[in-house]
C-alpha cells in the first residue's frame, strides 16, 4: 500500500466519522441509544457523563442529524425532551458492535462478555465481520487491499 | 431492552475497548499501521498528530500489546523504533472499516470515497457486514436483541 503514501488523507472518511463521533462520552451515549434509552436522565445514569458534556454532545448528535430531538410530555408533567436514533444515526451500529466484539475478545472480564447480541429471528449470536461483496466472510487485514477511490486527492 | 437498565455498564466490553483505543488520533494512528505504516515520522505526517502526543499514543498502544515496538538499523544509519500491529492490534480492523463504511455513506466528497477496500483474492468491495453466526447477514439494529451474558453484573 506504499503507494497511498503520495495521496492526502485530508478527506478521509475514518477522520471525518470520528471528527463528529470519535469520542468516548459521544460513543457511550450512542450505545445507549440503541439500548433504547432516550432520555437525558437515562444517558447521564448509563454512562456517568458529568451533565454539561451530555447537553453538548447530544446537541452535536442532534446537529448532525445523528439523534432526533423531540418534545414529549406525560400527564401532570413538564415537557421535556427525548433523542431518538436517526436512520442515519442507527447505520452507525456495526462500529458499535465491532467495538464490542474486540473487547469481549480481548478485556471483558474472566466470567465472559456482559452483554451478548443475538438474531432476533433465530437467536444465533451476531458479530461484525468483514466481508466481500461477492460472499466471502471472515475476512482479516491480510485479506484487503486499499485502493485510491474516485475522491483520492493526490497530496499537494 | 429494557431489563437491561438493571444491569451495570461498569465492565461493559465496548467502554473498556474505548479506553484503550478510543480517542481520535489513537485510531488515526491504528489507520496508518494498517496502511502499513511502521515508523513515528510516517505516523506523524500522514495523521499530523503533535509529536508529544504521538509518542505518548505509540507507548499506550504497545503497553497494552496492541502494538510492538522493534528496533531496526539501516546501513550507516542510527537505530530506530518501528512499530507493527500485533495478532490483538489487527482484530481491531473491523471497527476502522465500519468507520470507514458510515463515513463514505455520509460524509464522503461528492465525488466518492477518497479509498476503496477489495478483497484481494476476488477484488470485490469488502464492508464490515453485521452477521448472525447461523450465517443470516446485513442485520440492523432492529434485528438483533441484546441479552445479559455470563459477564453481567447487577446494579449495587
Amino acid at each position: 500500500m506504499d503507494e497511498r503514501a503520495t495521496y492526502s488523507t485530508a478527506n478521509c472518511s475514518i477522520a471525518r466519522t470520528l471528527q463528529l463521533v470519535g469520542e468516548r462520552w459521544t460513543l457511550l451515549i450512542l450505545r445507549e441509544a440503541f439500548n433504547g434509552n432516550r432520555r437525558f436522565e437515562q444517558f447521564q445514569l448509563r454512562t456517568g457523563v458529568a451533565r454539561n458534556l451530555l447537553a453538548t454532545r447530544l446537541a452535536t448528535l442532534v446537529e448532525h442529524g445523528i439523534l432526533d430531538r423531540q418534545s414529549y410530555q406525560e400527564p401532570g408533567q413538564r415537557a421535556r425532551q427525548e433523542y431518538r436514533l436517526t436512520a442515519k444515526g442507527k447505520e452507525l451500529y456495526p462500529i458499535l458492535v465491532a467495538l464490542l466484539d474486540w473487547g469481549d475478545r480481548h478485556v471483558a472480564d474472566p466470567e465472559g462478555p456482559a452483554v451478548l447480541l443475538h438474531h432476533r429471528d433465530c437467536g444465533a449470536p451476531v458479530h461484525a465481520d468483514l466481508r466481500c461483496d461477492a460472499g466471502h466472510e471472515h475476512l482479516t487485514t491480510r485479506d484487503v487491499s486499499a485502493t485510491p477511490g474516485p475522491g483520492a486527492r493526490l497530496l499537494a
